[in-house]
Formats: C-alpha cells, sequence, structure tokens
C-alpha cells in the first residue's frame, strides 16, 4: 500500500498534559513531513468501547493510504499485545485489547482476508528505551512513522489470527422483531449514540416510525434534521455517523434522559 | 484571489468528538497539501454572536489569502443557506446565521463591493452524501478544499446582496455621550470582553478616563497593563482585540463581577 | 544552528480564546512552511513552575533544530524580559519569569556555555504594533518564524547571563539521606508527578524499596508499571517523563491522597 503521509491520533490522554505532544515529536523526529492530525484525546480515561465507536466514526473520512494510531491502553505495560491492523486503504495502530476489534470486523467485509492483523513485536521500530507507562510515544508513534518512511508491513512483526475481542456487544434482535443495544457515546451537544446503526435497522426490517425505549422513556424516530423536531423533546434520528441516536433539540439529551455511555436501549415499530 | 493553502476551524463541534476530525479528513483527501489550523472549537454550542467575536479577533493574523471555515450551526439541514464571504485578501464559509455579518460589514468597509457574497449551491463541490445534521464535515469542508485546488469562486454558487444580519447588536451612545454594548466573549482567564472597540470608544469622544457600568458595579479605566494594575480588583482596558474588555489581575472578572456573555455594560467619562 | 521547521507551543492560554489560533497566523503569515506543534495550552493560569515541567517533560522528544514557544507570562506588559535559550541543539523562546529556568540549567549540563541566553530586544523582529497584553502573538510568535526564515541568533538581542531563577526549589536531602521534593503536575489520569527524578534518586542513594511520605499518608514503591500494582491502592512508580509520581491502578491518585500541585513529599528507604 502507498500510505498518504496523514497519520491520526486517538487517545485517552487529554490534551492538559505533555503526552500528545511528545508522541508528535518522536513521529516528526523519524518521518519529517507526516501530516498529524488529531481526532480526539479526550476518550473517557480507559473507554476501550468508546474508543472504538469515535474511530470507526472517523477513519472513512480520511483518504486512502493514512495512518491511524488509536491507544487507550489500561494494560500497558503488561502482558497484552501491541497490534496492527492493515488492509488495502489504512494501517491501525494499538493495543490488543479490544479497541481495534470493531475497525477489523468493518475491514474484514469489506477487504476479506487483504485485511490483516499483525503483532508489533520488532523493537527495531521502536524507540531505543521503551518506559512501561507509554507506549503511545515509545512503541506507536515511532512504528507510524517507519511505516511512512517505508517499513513494509512484514517488518512489523508475525501475523495473528484472532486479535481480543470488542469491549461492547452488538445489536441483538428479540423474539418481537425489536433491536437491543446500548449507548456507545455522548457528544458535546448531549446526544446520546447507539451501536445500532442504519444497516442494523435495515437488516432488522425497522423501516418506518421507531419506538425507542431508554432508562424507563419512550422516544419516538426517525427524524431526519435537529431543525424539523420539535424544541425541547427526545427525539430518534440517525446521526451524521450513521449510528441512531437521541438528541434534544436546542438541549441535551443526556440530561432529559438522564442517558450515559453503557445505558442500554430497545428500538421497536412505533406499531409494536 | 492567491489562496496560500491555510484553511482554519472555528467550530462548537468540542474536541471530544470525531467531528472535527472528520473534517480534517475530508479536506485533506481532497487537498493534500492543505495547512490546517484550528482558532477553537469551544464556542458554546450553538453561541453564533461568540463565535463571530473570535472570528474577528483571529482572522486579521494570518496571511492573505486564508480560507476561514466558521461553523456554529444550530438551523444545520433546515432552510438556512450556507455561504462564502470573499474579498480580495480571503474567504470566509459559513451558515448564513448571522455569523458572518459582522465580517462581512468589516470586510466592506475596507473592500467596497470587492468584498462579496455567495451562496454555496453547487452540489458538486461537496460531499456527494449530505448528512442533515453535518455540514461542516459535508459542506464546508469539502468546498474550502476544493477552493484550494482551484475552483473559481464563481463555481460555488449564485451572487446575494444580502446576509442574515447579526445576532449582536453594535453599541449605542445615549443621550448623554455615554455607549451601551454588551459582553460578547468570556476568555479563559475570566476577562469579559465587550463589543464596544478602541475605535467605538474613539468616535463617541470617550479618550480620558472612563467609568464602565455592568451589573450594578462601577469599574475604571483604561489601564495599559494588568500589571499595571492594582491585584484584586476589577478594571477596564483595552485588550489584545482592540476590544474593551473587564479584567482582574490575578483573578477573574467573571466571577468578581458576576457577569456572562450577554450582561450589557455602559462605558461614559469618568467625570460624566 | 540548521532549524528544522518546528514550532511547539506551550502556553496557559486555554483552546477556547482565539488566543492560539492568532499565534499560528502570525507565524505562518511570516514563515508559511512551519510546521507546528501544541504541546498544551492548558497550564493552569499563571503556573510558571508546571510551564517548566510540561517543556521539560516534552522537548527531549523533538528532532534537534526545533524552535519551542513557552508562555505563561503574568508580568507581561511590565518589567520582566523577553529571553531566548540556544543551544546546538533547539531555541527556547519565553518570559524571564523562572519558566525556562530549568531548561537552562538542564541544557548548560549538556552544552555547557554553548547553552546561551538572549534577551529579546529587537523589534524589528516583532510585530509591527506590540499589544501590552499579547506578547505570545506579538513578540514571540514573529521571533519563531523570523529565526525559521534564517535570522540569526545574535539578531535577536544582547547575551544575558543570568535568567530569573525557576519557582520550582530543587529537591534536598535531609540528615538521614531522605529526598524532599513536590509535586508539580498532576496529569489527566489524576497521576502525581514530583520534582524528584531517576537520577536524584540515584544520586542520593535511594535503590531498593522506597516509602514515600505525602499528606500524612505512606506510599510504597517503586513499581515498574501500572499493570503491576493492586487496582485502587497508591502506588510510587518512575512514570514516563522520568520522574517520581504516584498513582492509583484504575483510579486517581490525586483524589486518593487528596494531593495537588504544590503539595510537598519525602521519599526514603522503605527500611528507614
Amino acid at each position: 500500500m502507498q500510505l498518504n503521509g496523514i497519520i491520526t491520533l486517538l487517545t485517552d490522554f487529554g490534551i492538559e498534559d505533555e503526552y500528545v505532544g511528545a508522541m508528535k515529536g518522536v513521529i516528526l523526529g523519524i518521518a519529517p513531513h507526516a501530516r498529524l492530525v488529531d481526532i480526539t484525546h479526550q476518550v473517557a480515561p480507559q473507554a476501550i468501547g468508546e474508543a472504538s465507536y469515535l474511530l470507526g466514526a472517523a477513519y472513512p473520512y480520511f483518504p486512502p493510504g493514512t495512518v491511524h494510531i488509536a491507544v487507550v491502553d489500561p494494560g500497558v505495560g503488561g502482558e497484552r499485545r501491541a497490534i496492527a491492523v492493515a488492509t488495502p486503504a489504512a494501517v491501525f495502530l494499538g493495543p490488543d485489547n479490544g479497541l481495534l476489534a470493531p475497525v477489523l470486523q468493518a475491514e474484514r467485509e469489506q477487504w476479506g482476508e487483504r485485511a490483516e492483523v499483525r503483532e508489533l513485536s520488532n523493537r527495531s521500530l521502536w524507540r531505543a528505551a521503551v518506559s512501561s507507562t507509554f507506549h503511545g510515544r515509545d512503541v506507536f508513534a515511532p512504528t507510524a512513522a517507519h511505516l511512512l518512511n517505508g517499513a513494509p508491513l512484514a517488518d512489523l512483526g508475525s501475523v495473528l489470527e484472532e486479535v481480543h475481542p470488542s469491549t461492547v456487544q452488538p445489536p441483538r434482535s428479540d423474539v418481537h422483531g425489536a433491536l437491543h443495544g446500548e449507548i456507545v457515546h455522548v457528544d458535546r451537544f448531549g446526544n446520546c449514540i447507539s451501536n445500532i446503526t442504519r444497516r442494523h435497522l435495515k437488516d432488522a426490517g425497522l423501516s418506518g416510525a421507531l419506538r425507542v425505549e431508554i432508562a424507563g422513556q419512550h422516544v419516538a424516530g426517525l427524524y431526519t434534521t435537529y431543525s424539523a423536531a420539535p424544541v425541547g423533546i427526545p427525539i430518534a434520528l440517525i446521526g451524521s455517523s450513521g449510528h441512531l441516536e437521541l438528541a434534544v433539540r436546542e438541549g441535551q439529551a443526556s440530561r432529559a434522559l438522564t442517558v450515559v455511555t453503557g445505558t442500554r436501549l430497545r428500538v421497536a415499530a412505533a406499531s409494536g
């Protein structure tokens, strides 16, 4: 694959420390012409499932040949492996703790076996001194930079057949044809984004008016825009990432519904 | 106009979601050599007037040929238009909800009719699939990138004669020669920045010692530096953007005065 | 020295205002090909010692020839000088208020007199209009950009022999061989980072099991990784910047121990 020089960064490191800056310094020291793009560093500390969602919502908008680093890593310094997921269109680097499982599944649906997984085990691509607490700086950043400089994927380490499973279960159908899922992210506007996608709804035959049950309340949908919705009333719509989300026009759905990441929801036909 | 390759981004999208990263991915997919600069993404949600102030305080410091994207967009997906304000020195892209009215007024004072407005209506410059909730990613980002690639302004859409008026009224004088305005932004240090500029004061003949009335309190000015001020006492000065602001040395004026964005103030000669 | 085109930015300006964006606009207007990297802008307002720590933790990861701007500047507009610390490997620009004293000391240990200090006094390298409140934009940003364009160090201003001392005292030993220091930064994860480094411990002969006394509590160390530690119990370890820090696995040490920046600690042999 021809890389395009872009490296994205998605972590739970926050922006109040030197951590992200140090990663960028390491990258630019190896690959001076890397173009660095922050996705977010505000993933809730150690929230692996939220990181998977945000990565999945962002990476399709980057051009082919982008390298994505995603580090939410409570097991750093322990037994967990570091991995790369590589496809003909992108490379993803991160800890093998479930974070990259959803992207691997999605890429396998598109690319089949051309989406491969490798363990990062080649220390010659890392910083000489690897700390036990900051593999973002010492393992993932230099590996990404060496890939930009032309290091072949085969140099990263050996192929793995399996990765650690996702920390978030996929939606499931019940005997009434309804879908059960959970909230995977609450955004800045208080919109509550679920793991149920447009495609899940289609596959479940949920195409007309819907009723969402969450936290003991009922929410109607699907609306097509925020501006078409009544002010102040929770509604359901398909958000910009293709996921079912709950929103309140000129308000915060998370507050109105008392919903947080992890809250479960059920989606059924409105007539059901 | 010759563009310089810089695109700035100013939104209320925050930094905890994937929204800004997705915009940048779209831009770099079309214009790989764009240089992206964040102004801020922390505009209070849907605070159009605050966005206008921040854009006006930042854009004069960018070199000629910069493209500025500003998206605070409560009406996204509804009837509001998307527009470009183009001058011989810069292009501004955003929703037509008042956000760009102050910059248009300022640029018209400098450039006259050479500062023109166009409706963004050419879907061939947008992403193929336009969501109803995220025009930052699907309309404004790709349009900016196509401009960098050489798309002529005339391709954006037809010329508009008027834009939606600003959501913030300009300062006005009373019969006593005092100026009435409002706080348009509270910064990280608690400085309370008004819509009254150095030029407004000059035009009103307010050149000597001043007395600011705000929230039932009196504040003296103008001080020339924070370090010249007494510690802990609210003062008035002209801040770095040329606007009258209230500050407390080693303190927070917003707390000391109980002032928020939107609080009104009156500025008079100290002897008046 | 050959500069590499990278300029890093470390300030207490936050990200909710236009301040950082305006600095970047000024830099790119003078040096269009500058590569700008944010270290952090979330230093606590006017916390000079914290800024020194974060700069010291970040800059060693940048390649030779990087220019670092660090601005935490409560005395802006007053009598304090603006300075550059220049070595054969990097240039540091900031106010002379103690912020750059630790980096000067560290660089002098490596480079001796080849690490020099100059006062920034050459107004031809500044913006034409210098505000009294925002030297980040009007002095430090343009000076860094002119350096990238080839301005020689000698043009900055005259050599200084001394700088304002650090606002944080170095660790000291007591008669029992224990080290006394203080917390200089609390990171996003609640880790409490001290001014005691791996080298301070070695020089004090503290090489085995240690006992840290802080805020009336005892903490054991050194652990080598977070994942080797018991869950929920405060531990001591050497963090990724080489400093002794207190951490709680799956928790926040700052909350568990009621520790803030400035809290003092004592480190002794566990048997002592």
